[in-house]
């Protein structure tokens, strides 16, 4: 790709962000293009996405969370150093050169959460300079400096939800 | 599937509508499960998702529309029997039972500028028993009735978007 890379942001409380990021992956895909998701705070080989990530040339996914819900509120030493360990991977990831897009899956709530530090994200993403990498940052809590530095940013508002008619999670359908 | 299928709309003036609905797909196919996408209003081959359906298993990808846009306040009369042609055809695909998943992607725009009949659509849907496919409508504008008669709804809120600041549509990016 020729042209510079965007930071496109998909934040709010409705169903989509992660999925939209993964249609981008899949529509860049017949473009010929690389693309690389990494998903904090997840590790789930259950996941649809883990099962179809081989179908896609091009494409490779990476978790570096573990299979247990974070407590936002009071995340475990645990947590923040996988994140961490995420972060540093984001960057090296970033300056490879090595893809025309990559996906930072639920950053925004690790930071939201302070397993990273918001600070030095944007000042990581904002000191990039010929950089040609689509940059996807997903996740509920987008910090507001995340938003201001973002060339896209959609929120993906919860108009109605099933699972608060009390259907449950379903596969194939919700993960 | 043995749930019954539920119904979700993906509306909104934000980016991702159709992108979510492609995220499904591709997670949808990890799980092994059959999906067919119908795009009202559409016809272009050089979409990336045009280019990447073959990569996954389980998935059809049909075009009922003219490589042209549509009038939305006076549509041509062209553009009304080719998206009421798609619409019957969304009906034969869903009775079939073939699919797990079936997405009419921009019905929403269709029946929200008369190209097709909105309560005709409610009234289709809603009379459906024993439906095991989950059905996924996209597109702006969706009709509040059929709000009214989904399980999920999402409204993808633009809230930054980089064509309003001068920059166009990116091949691999937007499309």
């Amino acid at each position: 790709m020729s042209e510079l890379g965007l930071i496109q942001v998909y934040t709010g409380n409705g169903k989509g962000k992660t999925t939209a990021s993964l249609g981008l992956v899949f529509r860049a895909a017949g473009h010929g293009l690389k693309t690389c998701m990494l998903q904090f705070m997840k590790e789930n080989s259950d996941y649809g996405e883990t099962k179809a990530a081989h179908y896609l040339p091009g494409f490779k996914l990476i978790q570096v969370g573990r299979n247990d819900f974070v407590d936002l509120e009071n995340p475990a030493a645990i947590d923040v150093e996988l994140a961490q360990q995420g972060w540093k991977l984001a960057q090296e990831l970033i300056l490879s050169k090595e893809y025309d897009m990559i996906i930072l899956d639920e950053i925004n709530v690790a930071m939201a959460c302070g397993l990273i530090d918001t600070d030095e994200v944007v000042k990581f993403l904002s000191g990039l300079t010929e950089n040609h990498t689509e940059l996807i940052l997903t996740g509920r809590y987008a910090p507001q400096p995340i938003l201001t530095i973002a060339h896209l940013v959609t929120e993906m508002q919860e108009i109605k939800h099933p699972f608060s008619q009390g259907i449950e999670a379903r596969k194939g359908m919700d993960y």
